[in-house]
Parts: structure tokens; sequence; C-alpha cells
């Protein structure tokens, strides 16, 4: 028995009463190949048939499988198991016609990658067996279920961020020391991903980005990779990093700047910069209560950058972290279409959040930090060590 | 440039045109975390925004992307990038317009993954872009494209796959002067897991299962993790196991005899159950020829197995193999309903794969051999040297 697994579905269970809904579907197959995001929490592996696992509103967990896969889904000993041989659909038929549920919910959502697990072509596949069924007009999107089901964390999973978080701060020092001119950003990184397998954690996200180092002005932006540039003097170096360990991620990002010849301290202009970005910074996490919409967090700090005469980051200003570093349905971000809905959404308590805002300065690169906070009733708590001034290198 | 990812484009310009179609538009986002499986083979890496991957008719390849990763898509050296920060539809209608397809295929199908990467949520942001435009009624199942695409291997491939193979048959021999009476199967797992490490090579799907191993008759079957059950003599030892090498799979079964004290060679019933898997094999072999359908060849060796008094066993005959261990679209597969119209489909040159027919023996345990396999004018030719006799341990 996995007790992640276990309070995950038995909150689920919860969720669908406050929600009305009586069945919550997470559909897949193949699911190493396309791979519903949400399975991860709810099961553990790989099924290769069409596979339904299944969550009531009486608290039973189902999971119609495969007859070859059925055997990992029963070691779980968290579901009962109907497994078939030839025909999904004559088991599955059954099952719903004899839980007979007025409201059922299936992963898809136009707005969030995390709720959106199921593809197109299962939906026509259940669209298909529920013909001339009334459950296929009992259809609903399970978002609202999915963002508070993963983002209410229990106090084990912010436990298990919080050691991802404190590791990588202890590498971030480790760079400080390491960090000097003449390093190329590859070097650094190559250092960083040597501690990673060291100490046999992974990376919180790809390897090709995680970390990802930048030094100087810079045209690549947050996903681009680092490159065989040498750091310089004058420069600001920022990096961006994550680590999983245990099964949950953190995603930071701290800021160094190399001294000048001649200069004990950052240039007034940049110094400035960074402590407008502090400041914004410190103006969302003070916001972060049950209640605001993500993008309301967003203005105070995109406001109060513009507002002192600096560009607009081109990006949201945090997602939730979890078992990815993109994890969670709620999301700190503008009003912009490509995020369709979902800054309106509301926080809830537990919910975990990164604060990223970035400066680019075109004299000495960008200035960033990326802090990971929980949301509480008075609001933000910082798990990470919040960076307040830009790290000196001599 | 990767020569791989420019071979596939070019290709798929060239099936565009055999299929009367004018775009290929493969939509994304998160892919690291609901992933199309066609994205391995037209692009590296991962993009976190709305992204269209597309290729024209007229053989051009562009990608609208999130500005943050237009980089990494630009480096690649093969697409056009259109980056854009705030609004994926601005850059994309302006493009459908100025392109004009008449008939666009995108990634869904209820009848196999492979070519299933688009989820229901994107669909629907898409049905929503194109809403009040002609090009919401030209779009079509890119299935059979990516059926083509995937299912014909140029050289390189086969001969990626080849060196899988070759591997993996190479830790069998070892397995062989391993076996003894009273080792574990997961000792036998543990031991290829090592193995696989010290070449830095990878398990070809889940390590839970891969390699799996089998001894004695068996509830579990092919897709369970092995367990702390000592081998015996008069077993039947089994494995399931396949590598990654440079990106391509194996996946292969071998069989192995532990003979019962006083034996000499394996019982009669035993050795008559094995010839007759084998005469099933050689039968889907030689019929492995490009405009047969994969439900023939299926049958040839199902019914040789029924006929001589065997169960028919519970799987598909067998599945391509290439960036993953069920790779392709065209499957050598019974009509059940979980296989949808996959059966019917037919055999193309320079498709490679699995046969893997399987005898349960309640004395002994599953005889079964899987072998790897290239579609041919001339009909199948092997690429794994098959497997004509039980291994003996004694």
């Amino acid at each position: 028995m996995n007790l992640l697994i276990d309070e995950k579905l038995k909150q689920a269970a919860g969720l669908l009463e406050e929600g009305d809904a009586d069945l919550w579907l997470t559909l897949v197959r193949e699911s190493s190949r396309t791979h519903d995001p949400i399975l991860d929490y709810i099961f553990e592996g790989h099924v290769v048939w069409p596979s339904a696992f299944m969550v009531t509103r009486s608290r039973e967990a189902f999971a119609i499988v495969g007859s070859l896969d059925a055997l990992s889904v029963e070691s779980l000993g968290t579901y009962k198991v109907i497994p078939y041989v030839q025909s999904f659909r004559e088991s599955f038929l059954p099952f719903l016609e004899k839980l007979g549920p007025k409201k059922i919910l299936i992963n898809y959502s136009s707005e969030t990658a995390t709720a959106d697990g199921m593809t197109h072509g299962m939906y026509l596949y259940l669209q298909e067996i529920l013909q001339g069924t009334p459950f296929r007009e009992r259809l609903h999107s399970s978002q609202e279920l999915i963002g508070s089901l993963i983002g209410r964390k229990s106090q084990e999973e912010v436990g298990r961020i919080q050691r991802a978080i404190d590791a990588t701060l202890g590498l971030f020092e480790e760079v400080t020391r390491l960090l000097k001119p003449g390093m190329t950003e590859k070097e650094v990184a190559a250092y960083l991903s040597q501690r990673i397998e060291e100490n046999r954690w992974k990376p919180a996200w790809d390897v090709e980005t995680c970390p990802a180092v930048f030094s100087g002005p810079q045209k690549g932006g947050a996903h681009s990779s680092p490159t065989d540039k040498a750091i310089q003097r004058g420069e600001v170096v920022n990096i961006d990093f994550g680590l999983m360990i245990d099964g949950y991620v953190s995603d930071l990002q701290r800021s160094w700047y190399l001294l000048a010849p001649g200069e004990k301290e950052p240039p007034e202009g940049l110094k400035k910069a960074f402590r407008v970005l502090i400041d914004s910074v410190d103006l969302a996490v003070k916001a972060l209560k049950p209640g605001v919409k993500g993008v309301e967090i967003d203005s105070l700090t995109r406001n109060h950058i513009t507002s002192q005469g600096y560009p607009e980051f081109p990006h949201a200003l945090g997602h939730q972290v979890g078992r990815c570093a993109h994890d969670g349905v709620a999301l700190l971000a503008p009003p912009w279409e490509r995020y369709g809905n979902i800054p309106e959404l509301t926080l809830e308590e537990g919910m975990v959040f990164t604060v990223e805002p970035r400066i680019s300065l075109p004299q000495w690169g960008v200035v960033t930090v990326e802090e990971i906070v929980k949301v509480t009733p008075q609001g933000g708590v910082y798990l990470s060590k919040p960076q307040k001034e830009l790290i000196l290198v001599g």
C-alpha cells in the first residue's frame, strides 16, 4: 500500500462530494506513451490496455484493466481490480450501470495540461462505448477536482518538497564558492549535474535545461540550455534549477554578480533593480491567501516592476510545484490568451507556488529570484530561505 | 541538425502527398507532462506553452512556439520558428490563412495510442481557435500518416534496433551460464539490471518489468514483476526483456528449462509444446509481407496453436518496435474489441515486428519466444537469431 496514493484517493472521494459528482474516471491506455499526468498521483507504474481508474463518492476505488496489467494494479492494494481479456466495454458498461452515476468527471481541460490527460482518441472511444446510454450526457471536466487534489498538499507532501528545496539551496551555496570569471555556463551546469548524480537525486525537469545557467545580457530566455560562453566580471549570473527527491521537486532561481575590477559592490542601477525585484516578490508573498485569484497576485508584482520603469517579465509570476515543476492547476499569471481562464482561479490553503519575477538589464544581464511559498490564511509562508541581496563574487 | 528528425520530416511531407493532405499539425503544450509520442520523432526536448509543429506538402517545416521555447526549437535547425509571447492564436491563424490548407491532419485516433497524442482539451482549444474559419471542418486524423511514418524504418533505424537486439541476445547468453536452481526471479532480474547499468544502456520499458522473469506455472502474466520465488528444477523459466541503445529498442523473450533430477532432456509434453510454438512463429514470419493484414498473421499462429489442442494466448501476436517497445500503428492482433480496427491495417515494407506467441503449461510453466522480424516482399527477415530449442540448464 502506497500511503500517498491512498491519501489522494480518499481526498478525491471527498472532492467528489464537494463537487456534487458521483464518479471520477481516469481512462488511459499505453500509459507510458501518452501519459495522463494525474496517473502518477493515483497509481504507480503503467498499463498497456484501455484501463479505467475510478473513485466513487462512497469512497471506493475500482480499476478495470487488461488481464496482463491486473497484477501490478492489484499489488498496489488500493483498487478493487476487474480484469478483462478481450473487451474493455464488456466490463465497463455493466459497472457503470450498477453504479448509476449522475455526474462523471473525466480528465480533459482546454485550459490546463494537468487536468488534460485524456487523449482526444480516448474521448471518442468513450463516447462510442456510451452511445445509447444516459451516461454519455453526464460527462464533465475533472479540472476543479484535480486542481484541489493536487493543490492541497498534505504534510508529507510539503515535507518532501522542503527536502528538495533544502538540497537545492545547499547546492547554490556550493556554486557561490565555485563561481569565478572565465568559467563557462556549461561548466557550472556540469558541476551541478555531477552533484545530482553523486547524491542519486534527479533533476526536477529535463536535464538539458536543469540546471539552466545564464550569464550577462541574454537572448534565449528561461527555457534554454547553458552554453560555452565564459562568465565575465561585471555580469549577473542566474541559475534556474530544481531537484527531485522522493518523487517531489524544487524549482528555484538565484542571482549572482561578479564584481568588476575595482568594484566593492554592484553598480547603483543594478542594486536598485534587484531591490525592486525583491520588493515585488514580497508583495506577492504577503498576498498569497486562500480565495485570492492568481491574476491578482501576478499583477501586484508585475505592476510594481513596471511602475519603477522596468519592462514587464514575459511569463507568469509563478506556478505550483509538487510531483513536477509545473504542477497543479491554479497559476499566478497575467490575463493573457495563452493562459485561458486559469489566472482567474482562486488559491486554496496548502497550495505551494513559485514566485519568480525577473528584470532584464541590457548592461548586466537578468536579475531574478525564484522562491517557493505555501499559501496560508495569513499569507504566504516561505519554504525557501529567500534571497534578499545579489550574491557577490569577488 | 538531427539527421533522424530531418529524415522523418521529409518522409512526412511525402506522406502528405500520398494522403492528399496539405498540412500535418502536431499541437502540444507542457509536453513533458502530457506527451504526444510522435513529438520524439520530429523534435528533441520539450515545450511548455501551446506549440504547433507543422509540416507542409511543399516540404517545409514550421513551429509556432512560446518565446521561451523558441531557442531550443531553433537550435534543431529544421523548423522555421515563429515565436509568440502572449497569444498562440494570433500567430497561428494568420499562418493558416496564408497557407490555406484544404486537408489538415491532427494526432488523434481512438484506435491507437501512437497516433493519439493530442489531448481532448487541446482538441477543444483548437476547435475554439478555428471557430468561424473554414479550417474547422478540414481536420482529419493523422493515423495513416503516422502509421507509415513510424512503420517504414530507414536503414539507420533498423541498424539501431539491430544493435539493441544483439546486445540483448548477448545478455541472454550470460543468463544461460548464470541460471541455476535456487536462484530467485529477482536475482536474475537484478543481474540484468546491473549489466544494463555497467554498459550505460537503458531498459526498453519500465524498470519494474524490464526484465520480467517468470519461473514455473504462473498467474501474473507478461506485465508483472519478478518475485522472490526460487527457480526450481523441472520448471520453465522465461524472460521478457529489451534494451534501449541510441534511442531505439529491442523487445525479446527466451525460454529455458531446468532439467529435473535424472533428466537428460525435457519431458515429451514440454518438447512437443515448444515445437508447436516454434512452428507457429515460422508460419507468421513467412507470411510477413507488405499488403497482408495483421489479423491474418495473428490467426495463422493462433490457429496453429489451438489446432494442436493448446489454449489461445491472451494477447496480440506482435507489435512494432522502434523508439519504444510498443511502436507504430499496425499490429499483429486478433479481431478483439480492444484492438479496434488496427488488426485490419496492412503491413508495409520496412516495418519491424515482434512475433511472440506463448503456450501456458500447468505442469512446467510458460513456453514462449519473442523474435524481431522485418517485413519484406519475400516475407519476414529475422533481425533476432531465432530460438529453435528450449535452452537447457543442467
